[in-house]
């Protein structure tokens, strides 16, 4: 293993990225993303994902400098054309008409349009969050995930984030896929030499199987079985043609085979408490702490809770990366 | 077994209401969610739930005719003060106006206040996809459920509903408890006197349970572990605090042991996709088939179409109802 500070984590970033040939406004926003991937120790959203993404950039899948244009589309509805670009820059670009619309409307819609995601949304919800505004995202990825009943993909990974304002402290987020588990947890168990657990995916041929390369290559499995298929279908809707954008069959037709990053749409909605609780909005707030309570209290973890403490750690220590992979992203340096 | 036609439904639910005293729009809109439920074949919320409703007023925990004050609370805000009547008549106080600001602003939140809940989400769901309307909503109930990793009951059931407009037939439309059953079930399974599944609940002492009548007393658990916990809290929070009502923790002291049915709140989001998509909505929306015939295509069902089916059996066939609880019905007319 190699130990890395978090600095050093974001200096390669941007060194490869630079490398490649993304404008600044890329190569700050995707490191600060792998950065928050490694600090909060999710590896699957971490600098691992600097191999998609220049593996992404060179099937010619992602533009390494296209500059979002924000619409203000309607009295609650921000829209924004990221002509190709990582998701990462266009949510910077939407974010103040949001936040200002949340709060003159009380609730608002951010669409983004023609994107490439690698759906870390935990890191938008901390940027409402910080906003004092509650926040909801989604977006479709490929079809990798058969629906329940079904053994052919149809939806993608489909993460489903929220966030939580807390008045004394870091916020209330979750920020999971609708799929058993994100597809690199199935990729890192493929690289490592690992099977899967039951449950996770299943072959071509529609059987369950523990074969992390045979999951890759069938289908893969939906959480919490209809509940979760029914919430994968969601995702696919609201941030696929309700906002004008690809479904996940579609965006990895559109992939045709290079393996590259999904392309399309996210949706992210912002609500102001503040807009809708007038003067009490404190005190409700404050009433929900008393919900987080209940919940830490019997021993129970709040989802949020295993990433800020790694986030301590790791702030102090640094972050392990696999010497083999350390090496293939320092061969990007080449 | 008893087998009533719809209209016999909708009668006898009538008659029982303004035997104990609703007023007529209570009447007519609780004995719909009923006739829904019968209709669809989902038990659980159909005419059986009139044995709550009855022992809920005699217990003095719902208004039996409470007008509902509809707020204009922001350019995309309603408030509905139900003033502790149930859900169903606030609801349609404050549709109309949910509706105009949703195709106004592009997005709108419906919070209803101060009502008493028996949380059959899917018709309020068909109320707005019939005005072209994308829909979500969500409810707390009472605490029964124990958070991922807990043991002690924090959440209520919890219900997340979504609805999605379709140009040539019935909408699109999932309702779902993220408990891993709907507490009626449970008690259903109690009046049955059958054993429960593991997974649906535990004991007092936090111990797994297949009897139905420990898991009550115990605890229910989630649906799809710590993420179906994280939906439920998410549930609590939107639905609670947010709008300035009660988390399910907060309903259950409420009820002070009456066995009632949950008091509360309810939110609900309308969005419009006219006013995001302009003259490409319909192709947009068309678009979406193409997803719903992927998964129908190759033998998954949409989670509506069970209910669609048992809807086209019973308007002909009629319901059967379990003999001793159509006599426990009748004797509410006594």
């Amino acid at each position: 293993m190699a130990r890395l500070s978090l600095q050093d984590v974001r200096d390669l970033a941007q060194r490869v990225l630079r490398r490649h040939g993304f404008s600044e406004p890329y190569v700050q926003a995707i490191a600060e993303t792998m950065v928050a991937g490694e600090r909060d120790e999710c590896a699957s959203h971490g600098i691992y994902r600097l191999l998609g993404c220049i593996a992404t950039l060179k099937a010619g899948k992602v533009s390494a400098d296209a500059e979002p244009q924000v619409v203000d589309q309607a009295p609650s509805v921000v829209r924004v054309d990221a002509g190709g670009g990582f998701a990462q820059v266009p949510f910077r670009a939407g974010l103040p008409l949001l936040v200002k619309k949340a709060r003159q409307q009380g609730i608002a819609i951010l669409a983004i349009n023609n994107c490439v995601h690698f759906s870390a949304l935990w890191a938008e919800m901390e940027a409402l969050t910080a906003e004092g505004l509650v926040a909801l995202a989604c977006t479709p990825s490929h079809a990798w995930v058969a629906p329940a009943g079904g053994r052919k993909p149809v939806f993608g990974t489909n993460p489903i984030a929220f966030g939580w304002p807390r008045p004394d402290g870091l916020p209330f987020i979750f920020d999971f896929a609708t799929s058993a588990v994100a597809r690199g947890e199935i990729e890192l168990h493929r690289r490592a030499g690992k099977a899967i657990p039951e449950g996770w995916g299943i072959d071509a041929e529609g059987r369950p199987t523990t074969c992390a390369e045979e999951a890759l290559n069938g289908a893969m499995l939906t959480f919490g079985g209809h509940k979760g298929s029914a919430l994968a279908a969601m995702v696919e809707l609201l941030a696929g043609p309700l906002i004008g954008d690809m479904t996940s069959a579609e965006s990895i037709a559109f992939d045709a085979g290079t393996k590259s990053a999904p392309f399309g749409g996210e949706l992210i909605i912002a609500i102001d408490p503040g807009r809708i609780l007038g003067p009490d909005a404190d005190q409700h707030l404050a009433r929900a702490e008393a919900l987080f309570e209940a919940i830490q209290g019997q021993g129970a973890r709040l989802p949020s809770q295993r990433r800020y403490e790694a986030r301590e750690r790791t702030q102090r220590d640094g972050v392990e990366i696999p010497d083999a992979l350390y090496a293939e992203l320092k061969a990007l340096l080449d």
